[in-house]
């Protein structure tokens, strides 16, 4: 009779970065191990880091799993002492369990060892790494990262900064970098700033990170973020220069404010907890609901709802209570345990929805397969109407740019108006908010984001290219 | 300058336990498993399942780790279908790491293959055992359940329900137990009903556990408590009898619902959830404070913080953001890197807190490490004052029962009052919640609970028997 | 065409012991450690140590797997310096991977902790558990070692030595014992003399072990055998004394020479190489074969193979190479490969056999399919004849004292003559050596031998008991 | 007072690899699996296999380990069905235990998806490597074989079989490769043959590998050794076809013969068995010595002394019995321990030498430790006098073309006499068997055999290069 509640985290995003430089060689190992942990969130399927010792001498260590299985201490305690190091955290939408594709990549080259870490998706890579093989390079992975070292080694004829300049203006699409190369840590971001990189300072030592909770883990002062198109340089004697990519025009990622950023993080001078906050406001403003309580889907749409309560005085309850031991290792229970109704992940609190009328609050519907099974698990447990709504737009379009979402036929949104959504998810009512409250939300102007995954809006002409397995379908 | 916030988990609960009886042969390994698993935050040290399958034939496993660690999908294939199972998670008090102290314990006796899982502690265990070891038994383990098996078997003269009655009669302490033998399964709960344990109905199939929130897992429907003093039988063809021990005093655990328990479980009738909601409620009647905002420290503390935000109309904010991916295998930080300043666990979220006068909401206070820094970390991160409210009394004794409570002077409160507590964890102000409040909250009468580690008052005369390790000190 | 080679190890000895008793406190888990490595012959599938650390304390690990894959470094690390310890390796019978199987068996009673390991088979176990658990004692594994163990300790009234003496004299069947007790450290040889056990001294040091390369592997001197039917106590001064059974009846283990014992070892005061090499004599004694060349089955027919080939000048060859790195692990072909042709762990040396006529030597033949496989592939390999023989007599009984033998219809010679088996195994010839001839090669007079598997005629009246999963097919 | 007996495995050979090509897709990973078995003795660090499945696409898994723990039997069915599949066992001699060095290496370039796997040392290679980097190429790793593949690649302008060709002629070394790519299985021996390799057929399928013992573990035929400079083809039908490179000279490795090699291959037309004998034959002829008996050090040189003693009519006899259990997991005993005497892997038969006059024949010596500790432990044991042959001349030299030994100064032969040697082990007299009698024993010419580690007549002017970490001493 009851449904399984077994939800999946349905959207991925592609890696989380850290790289730090210092003056004196430390056991730069273990911030990175700690700063990784901050951004284990943005990848679960790999981790790594690398770090420079000795004169252009990288030690690395690099496998399949959560940071906390990937470095048990003699690992950690292995890696030499060193005035610069990077690392990643990555999830693969290749379902290649490889290590060969996991990050950083360290190659050798003409200016000795260098090592680099990714966050995006280049989207004219294969074209790139064609051109590369005609002229006879090999490559050993199916990663962008690869392509990008090998190129911008192919590239710094003089000097390292100069290869990367020419390698950016040979990229199309979203990267945030981190290179450590010839006794400098430089980092990248994408002229469309698509991805977010922050710069902190720890005493003299220098961060880059993915997000400022990194810097918060290690207790390193958020500076400032990194600009679109910026090249930024930290040297041996650790002076930071910056350089610019030309044609520079900010598209920042909308859907990271959404859900893909930590709530304690700020991207571009903006609070990710405070954006939040403010598109259940807008929710509040919008959508006036009879109802006797509102709650959140845990974790990141709580923020939301707590706004939408504040403002229309509906009463905030917990709705769902959720597992924090089911991880990546859980067993799915096979078809007939199915039916006979497991409830592992997520539970309903009973006495707070029984009889009521409930406003549910969450980020966003992907697929729309999890919110189908909370409505029902919610209407089992006593719940009179469910009403849904979505503190962003319809997901209609897929994104090319790092984040894993399928084809424009597999999201419920591509091709369906909120009333359809509405009937299969099987809400009593369901409002998404509008574009221009979550611009108005992240307090930019429109012109500044990627918003491609709910208007189509890309900001790289995608049909040119052919993006990896998604076929444009606008 | 700033300083290292690790925290770790202060109280550990000893066990969770379950068990399931079915009219038919059925994988019910694997309802144990997701029982299990709803559990997990009773018991992260070892874990174990025991599958009745043939007259009186037993397959079972169990091993140090998490559930998760601990079955592997081929673990969890290769048990055989069968009528009857229990399984229990453990805590461990002994730092033993020997998978001989984990549960069930699965023994021969004259009636043949036996299992039991217990959750609690005896008290008089040690003198039950030297006169069993002056009869000439031996032991092969530390642990509780070993001498209440061999106990239960010695006391079966005639058939396992009497010996179940006489040893109960000779048991002092805590226990909730399930016991699989004979064809049946039995659960009993100590005359002063001091571990929760419930029954449930799946179709046929009757379930026992630890708490409701398991028999959710399990879609079973919730039937009611056991009682204290209560054995339940559940026969061959599922039929369910009761008996009840003489000297009945209900002295239910307080401290399951301050911290113990899931908030979406229900226990002795009342709602762990609405419990600590209406604590939070008492705060903000008891203690009017001059707050800009307030907080509750995740996760327990979230639902008392909110009651007291819609009381006193002081804006809720998160203060405090906790990583989801820290476990069991994080690894501490060295001294050199303590000093520089870790923030993993925890961080802050600034936007709320900078500038602001907050009032904190913990549920409760045990050796006060903690507390301390989180204080100094919402400091350095801008609040201006920090007033820090307990939804509980000073822990002022060690418990007896089960929880992993330190020695009396090792308790920040064991000896202290509410000024000097305050001073050494660096609060602006510090109130705890007077006991009457609490049992209030919980919707019963004083004289039905233990509140003992608040009171001292124990249901039992702990100076008459050797508790452990602890040395009593009223 | 070419059938496959895998042989599978035929005979499985239950298991090696090994005990250490110093006057001061050291590492002796490294001992036990290096004994173990020396005995591991003896046993595979699990292995344990057991260190007498503090006054009555011990601190024991044990695991299924090899003693290389059992202690880690740090596993031995962990273990406190002590002054008496031993150790088992084991070889099961029972397919039950349990751990719980895996001895030494450490328990705790009247007299404090206490550990045994233990080998052989005590033929009227079921008849003294089912005994103590009428009386109420429980029971939680299959092993012998947890009987023997629970039973000591019933019958130690007001001493150990009295409770060991007491349980010897109730005991049927083979064991050598070592027991780890009350300060003191004793081994016990059943009054049969079943199985092995000698005493060695390093300098204070005393150590029991199985074989005399575990002393030697502990460069310890070799002082003598254990006398069938003594009880050695070496009390907490290290002197040692001597206690004896009554009925003594020496039947010492025959099989032990043949197959079971290192080529290196010697057994009641005869070298295991020598009386090998003398069996190969006797067959050159008794056979005169027309053959090119002479050759033997690694490893342990090599000796006699040699012998043979000194006494009749037939030159020695080798005639098969055997994979030193197939272990356990292994993963056996599919049918599909099996049938294409797999010769992993034993190779032809076909240039020494090409065209020849071979005499081929065997320790001993038990279900024979190996003896096939092997003679295929030397035929293949160009073998113009192939003349088995076997340095002992026709397998004919099952073992019911410790050896893992088929039941008697699964031995190739349970009840087939020496033509017979030459057809199946694809002889040109076969010939075994006749007991008289073994026994003489053992120098002992054959009362004194157990050579039951070749004669039927067990020590104890087997009959008598319900022996194991066998049935007595005299 | 006595010794401690723990030898090292002196040398090492760098690896061993096997290619098959099918006709139909098959489970070939499961036969190279049991072929890297047979090899498995030339490199224990890491093991790989790669299987060409659909047009250009190759499945591979590579880890650090011994073949058995690193193929489990899950691991083996993920591999797909193929009709070309190569593999590779590798000891390194490096430290750097980081998977990115095993092999085979896999790479996609212009002609698609390659593998390669090779044995040997090309002693060119950082000029190579340099050259390609000075073209703006990258390297990930610090092997030979990634440096072949990538010029392999830039060197096939039109096609695959030009770019080996061309290759081959600018590396100097050592190497044997097989190479899957294109449809196509390559095999090659470099212009020397100093690394071995060999055809077979099972069926349609074609077998290259090291040894012949690997094609005997798949019951495939052994066809013909591939010759010097010669390259072998394999196209998608199994067609065959030979190039030769120019400048041919045979210069093959007599260290395969001496210990490298399983005595059951045959290399070059020639039985390592028999090789091994003629040489036990030929100290025979030249060293007379007084001795009671003669022994074989276990396990390389035991056919050296049967045929020593057949010629002499000395006794053949086992002094020493080597565990079987000991591997790369074995714990070193600490230095206390080590002060006691630790006989773990090796124990001397005492009874065969007890008061004996012995000969111990090895088959040769390179840094000298075991030797002398062999012999300490042999006059442990009794015996009167040790007399020491060894079957092969004074390593003089190291070798550059791929097996670890040491430079000269460590080489205990590297300026040192027989006599200086003699005193140093300890022996009462030490003979070395003679280059020429060496050569006679391959039934070679001098002129056919690299034997630089003897004489330092390298075949390639080594001291053009430079020798990775060696420097040249002559």
């Amino acid at each position: 009779m009851n449904e399984v509640i077994v939800p999946q985290r349905e959207l991925n995003e592609e890696c989380g970065i850290i790289g730090i430089k210092s003056k004196q060689k430390k056991a730069l190992a273990y911030d990175i191990y700690f700063g990784l942990f901050a951004l284990q969130h943005r990848g679960q399927e790999s981790a790594g880091i690398a770090v420079s010792y000795e004169k252009r001498k990288i030690y690395y260590f690099k496998k399949m799993g959560l940071v906390s299985d990937v470095f048990e201490e003699e690992t950690l305690n292995a890696f030499p002492d060193g005035d610069c190091a990077i690392g990643h955290v990555r999830y693969s939408t290749t379902g290649s369990s490889n290590v060969v594709n996991a990050q950083p990549v360290v190659f050798y080259g003409r200016f000795g060892r260098m090592a680099i870490a990714h966050n995006g998706n280049i989207i004219n890579c294969d074209s790139l790494k064609s051109a590369m093989m005609k002229k006879g390079h090999v490559f050993q992975s199916s990663i962008d990262s690869e392509v990008i070292a090998s190129l911008i080694n192919l590239n710094s004829e003089t000097c390292l900064l100069d290869g990367i300049i020419k390698t950016c203006s040979e990229l199309e699409g979203a990267y945030s970098l981190v290179i450590m190369a010839d006794d400098k840590l430089v980092a990248v971001r994408d002229r469309h700033g698509l991805k977010p990189l922050v710069i902190g300072k720890r005493g003299d030592d220098i961060v880059f990170a993915s997000e400022t909770c990194a810097l918060d883990s290690l207790n390193a002062e958020f500076i400032r973020d990194i600009k679109p198109g910026e090249i930024v340089t930290v040297d041996e004697n650790n002076n930071m220069t910056s350089t610019f990519m030309p044609n520079i025009e900010r598209h920042s990622c909308i859907f990271e404010y959404v859900y893909l950023a930590r709530s304690d993080s700020s991207i571009d001078g903006r609070s990710v907890y405070d954006m939040r906050y403010d598109c259940g406001k807008y929710l509040a403003e919008l959508y006036k609901i009879e109802a006797d309580v509102v709650a959140g889907v845990p974790d990141s749409a709580i923020v939301a709802a707590r706004a939408y309560s504040e403002m229309t005085g509906i009463p905030l309850v917990d709705a769902l209570s959720k597992n924090r031991y089911v991880g990546r290792t859980f067993i799915q229970p096979s078809q007939s345990l199915r039916e006979n109704g497991v409830r592992v992940k997520l539970n309903a609190i009973k006495n707070n929805i029984n009889g009521k009328r409930l406003v549910l609050i969450d980020d966003s519907i992907v697929r729309g397969t999890t919110s189908k099974k909370i409505i029902k698990l919610l209407r089992d447990s006593g719940a009179k109407e469910v009403h849904m709504l979505i503190a962003s737009p319809i997901v209609k379009y897929p994104c090319f740019f790092g984040v894993d979402m399928d084809s424009r036929d597999k999201l419920i949104g591509g091709y369906r108006s909120e009333e359809e959504i509405c009937e299969i998810i099987g809400a009593d009512s369901l409002h998404y908010l509008p574009i221009e409250y979550l611009i108005k939300a992240a307090k930019g102007n429109r012109c500044e984001y990627c918003a491609a995954c709910f208007d189509g809006n890309y900001p790289i002409e995608v049909d040119k290219y052919n993006c990896g397995k998604f076929v444009l379908e606008i």
